[in-house]
């Protein structure tokens, strides 16, 4: 009963600690979550009554190609409906492509540091990860491409990438396109495609109809607020996404999440209310961070990679005890960061509020700063 | 851009036809669908009201180790929480036992025929499907412990068998796992656990206790009438549930899928009821197949597998034409049988009627029988 060579030892993943954890170990009441990039505005109050024309069909197995959603999403995107596949999380679209493409003795390329489901994808798969470092916490794509060899199967591209928060441009990847050899897909993670402002950020979509070696993948737990529902996506080459159904479990996305996500597409409004919030939350607390004269990197998603100047476990810890999570750097490769959501305005506030605390105790800043 | 060779031509899945296709298709109002072995009856009414008390949660993850429910069926079913692992419906832990258990050169033996998803989560690793026949439409234990080989990791146990429908025994189980090689995992599918009413059904818990290989698998989509929210759950050894977490998406199971799920565990009279029910609507059938003289596998789950000694695809046609979805036993590898789910008694009344009317058209029996 020995599990396969690639697993043993693979660590589990460990997520932003829950809100409810931290309730029951602390006997916290009030405790504010800035560790998951979750929307702080919720979703669209749409969709509660969508669920309600549903609840006659909760012992019915959802329609596994989602039919509606994808008529719906396809329309949103203005693309086919046939170049979409949906995924239990856009988590598990990242588990079927190194299902369907790696292999023993294969690689895939991607940035150090970046979103660690990419490794795990493909160390499950006995296949090789090949990591080539971020420059000031951007994607190298110049390197990565000098990374690819004719075992490589995947380059995963994190835009705007998870921790740091930062872009590669539409030159960027338009010049890395042009240059990335025929065998190799390229992924391109825009969890967080909604949030970015910045006018370089390419349109990765236009460009799959001259690269049908791209797949863009999406999520509807970010802006949408939908964590709690699972469900995410893929944009790719009809033939790029015949072969990801092969390794798609029939029913992989909740009835109640294609309903879901329905509503939300129907509330663009709702999408651009939190757009702007979180431009004006990037405001509010760079701003402070300029002011204590603290690193971070330019945000172009919902959250802040930020040098605390200190062990960032400690950080984290002292944070927790004043009812806020936020991510510890130091399990994502940036010892002294913490990764910080952008909340409300009030969730910033107390933020800001428990931080300045922690700088001034620790003789950071002084104390009428 | 190749996929693996091991997922070349591997065929999709083919679900039960959804209602929605079905009434789109043919432009019928009323359709009942028999083919998903789904629950008539729907869930418990608690499940509802449980949803909106975390109407405003949808934004957050939902805890990745299910604890509360965990907690909750650990209590119910008198197990450990350790040895309890949860998946996006049992069809999800039956492919994370894949990735974590097989790999090129490795061997799964199952029954021939069996539930598919087997065949599919071992082809998918690159192994390789051992298929042993159904001796009456029962598993063959003895048969498949002489299929065992040093390469083999896996052994399938559907049990009631999807789709005869029939069991093993408790004795036969135990000699089974008395015999059975420690390098071998034995998965026991029971996901129609809840409706078996016979004496001689194994309770495979108990079993686990003094055999750490097994691993029980149970599901909410059957008799708890959630299909449509995906979660069905594992028990086994705590050793196996370390590894099968290591290749578990973070976030596998929805928070509405969890909160539904807890719901439905303190419902345990509306279990009681469909139990009832569905033995009353297996006597209703059966009782007119008896009539008819037409063969059926002995049910022990909410499903009949009956010989229509007709080619299967046209009475599934037939049938479809009259609103009615059954499975057709073509693609299941019994070419004159169908697979009915037992419906409440006026969805079999209807399903009888429309086959009464089929048989006599084709002269199976005569008009006035």
């Amino acid at each position: 009963m020995e599990p396969k060579a690639s697993i043993r030892g693979l660590p589990v993943y460990k997520p932003g600690k829950p809100l409810e954890e931290v309730r029951r170990e602390f006997g916290l009441s009030e405790v504010i979550k800035l560790a998951s990039n979750e929307n702080p505005f919720g979703c669209s109050p749409k969709v509660w009554p969508a669920l309600g024309k549903i609840k006659e069909q909760f012992h019915i197995y959802p329609e596994g190609l989602a039919p509606d959603l994808r008529e719906k999403l396809a329309h949103h995107l203005e693309t086919d409906p046939e170049r979409i596949i949906f995924g239990n999380g856009s988590d598990e679209i990242i588990q079927m492509i190194g299902r369907a493409y790696l292999e023993l003795g294969s690689e895939s390329v991607m940035a150090d540091l970046t979103f660690p489901r990419y490794e795990t994808a493909t160390r499950i798969e006995g296949a090789k990860p090949v990591k080539v470092p971020l420059k000031d916490g951007v994607h190298d794509l110049q390197a990565m491409l000098g990374a690819i060899t004719d075992q490589t199967r995947i380059v995963w591209i994190c835009n705007p990438n998870n921790p740091t928060g930062t872009i590669v441009s539409y030159e960027e990847l338009s010049r890395f396109l042009d240059q990335v050899p025929d065998h190799v897909l390229v992924v391109v993670d825009e969890a967080y495609y909604e949030y970015v402002t910045d006018s370089e950020y390419p349109n990765t979509l236009s460009l799959l109809d001259y690269n049908p070696q791209i797949i863009v993948l999406r999520t509807f737990s970010k802006i949408y607020g939908l964590a709690a529902f699972r469900v995410g996506y893929g944009v790719a080459h009809p033939d790029v996404v015949r072969e990801l159904n092969r390794v798609r479990e029939p029913f992989n996305v909740s009835r109640l999440a294609q309903q879901a996500a329905i509503a939300a597409l129907d509330d663009e409004p709702f999408i651009l209310y939190c757009r702007n919030q979180n431009r004006l939350g990037i405001k509010q607390i760079t701003e402070q961070l300029d002011e204590w004269n603290l690193h971070y990197y330019p945000p172009s998603g919902n959250f802040i990679l930020l040098d605390t100047t200190m062990p960032a476990d400690d950080v984290y810890q002292e944070l927790l005890q004043q009812g806020i999570i936020v991510r510890s750097g130091a399990a994502l490769g940036f010892p002294s960061y913490i990764r910080v959501t952008v909340g409300n305005e009030e969730q910033n506030k107390r933020f800001l509020y428990a931080f300045r605390k922690l700088l001034e105790m620790k003789g950071k800043i002084s104390a009428n700063a």
